[in-house]
């Protein structure tokens, strides 16, 4: 299943992407995409609902906005430098065991909202990354037992503010946390649709130009070792968002570096997970 | 007015402690403390709901347990290296601007709720910090009228695995947001209530022997300017936990240093916000 959240900011419905396009609303299946929806086998519950109603459910209109495809969970956990090329251009050697940090969970927005640029920033950078939706609670999970606690997975662009993150004395949330900064969809793609999460494609253009183009078989730590790693050292809650890391071709990385400015237009999309592309605005 | 939580845990009924020392439950005024409960002038609400009701309404069991007394925030953003000696005892320079990181929300439990060392831990360490909460969203707020977004203060054991923290990789959220890390509480005291955050005493013992003793006159950036700058990075949300640092005397910076073990009890206090007791155990 495609799951997606379409309406105005704060006031989205629960919705499914069927085959054909459509978007249905499930709404009288479920409130919402949220952390109670997956603890309560609401995957389970909607492929049931879905079978039964779905020729007479009411459509979407396909012009309307798409909003997260999942409401504000408990956490986003990144994984840094988790591909080798994007370490070298970073400047930072290959980490031994995952590199973890947080964004703030408020600077989800939909798929196709505008980027925002903060106030005195004049390093916005891209990070297009496959980011995985957690189902069921997972602490010292065994890595071959962490798949049974994944939902699916979502296309994110990790803005990140480099010199927020690098050059404001320590601690990289720092750059990584402005409103706006995570578009995450259009959809949660359901684990099953997805044969090889280590074998997808994707990519990230500026204004046409492509600047990242990648495949996820360059992981360095693949899905399941990432989730079981985090359980390690906290619960990861159904609904909350994983995001794996970025391939080569940040725009810290270009000599000199390449940043964002008003008016540039980013596209990203990783194979059988969408597209997504954001207008870059400065804030009004 | 003094915030609290009652019950077992993930049914907590909402409180307030009354100057004779009275529980009264105020679950017929708000259902929880919580986003929605600061969003919507909760606080106010509350006020006059007490002064009405007071009298008649029902006190809890003084020997109850006393759960985390906001429900889970968006998140915890926490302020490193904010008292000079504690940057020293660290081996870390002083900031020149606030040094943040997040701590995982699934990291509160309530004040004297037990401690769990982590699997594979042996570095579990102890700081007691000032907290804060916001009362109103808050982004690119001004120093000047900061204090109008924080609705009070609370007393929060920032536990901190150092390994974890320090020698893992990169990034300090590793070794912050384990399970039991964030003890908060006894209660929101409103900030009505303390004239002057800036000097407040602050107390840890372990089993019985102080190890940190100190005043929040002595933190780097005082609290005005923790909510201002970190409100430039993202948007606080109400609800939100700010912790503002710790001082001298955690355990990574005694010679040999000292951490704890099962068996342990940490007791700990800021003057006006009460004072919380952990047990340490093992992961069972």
């Amino acid at each position: 299943m495609k799951l997606i959240r379409i309406g105005n900011i704060e006031n989205e419905k629960p919705g499914v992407e069927l085959p054909n396009g459509d978007w249905v609303d499930v709404s009288g299946c479920t409130k919402d995409f949220d952390e109670d929806f997956f603890s309560n086998d609401g995957l389970e519950k909607l492929q049931s609902y879905l079978t039964k109603k779905e020729h007479q459910l009411p459509r979407f209109n396909k012009k309307d906005r798409i909003g997260p495809p999942i409401k504000r969970p408990s956490k986003i956990v990144c994984v840094g430098l988790n591909y080798a090329k994007h370490a070298e251009e970073s400047g930072m050697p290959l980490p031994k065991e995952p590199v973890l940090f947080f964004k703030a969970t408020s600077a989800i927005v939909g798929p196709n909202d505008d980027l925002i640029i903060p106030k005195g920033s004049t390093k916005t950078d891209w990070e297009v990354e496959l980011a995985l939706v957690i189902e069921k609670k997972a602490s010292y999970v065994a890595k071959k037992d962490a798949m049974q606690h994944v939902a699916g997975y979502i296309l994110h662009n990790d803005y990140s503010e480099r010199e927020f993150q690098l050059e404001r004395d320590g601690q990289w949330v720092k750059g990584k946390s402005c409103d706006t900064f995570a578009p995450i969809g259009p959809y949660i793609v359901t684990k099953d649709e997805i044969r090889n999460p280590h074998n997808l494609d994707l990519w990230l253009t500026v204004n046409g130009e492509t600047m990242q183009k990648s495949n996820t078989s360059d992981l360095v730590f693949d899905v399941s070792h990432i989730v079981s790693y985090i359980s390690h050292y906290m619960t990861l809650l159904p609904g909350d968002i994983i995001s794996t890391g970025t391939p080569f071709g940040v725009g810290l990385g270009f000599n000199p570096p390449k940043y964002l400015k008003p008016g540039d237009v980013v596209e990203l999309g990783i194979e059988g997970l969408g597209s997504s592309k954001q207008k870059v605005k400065n804030l009004l």
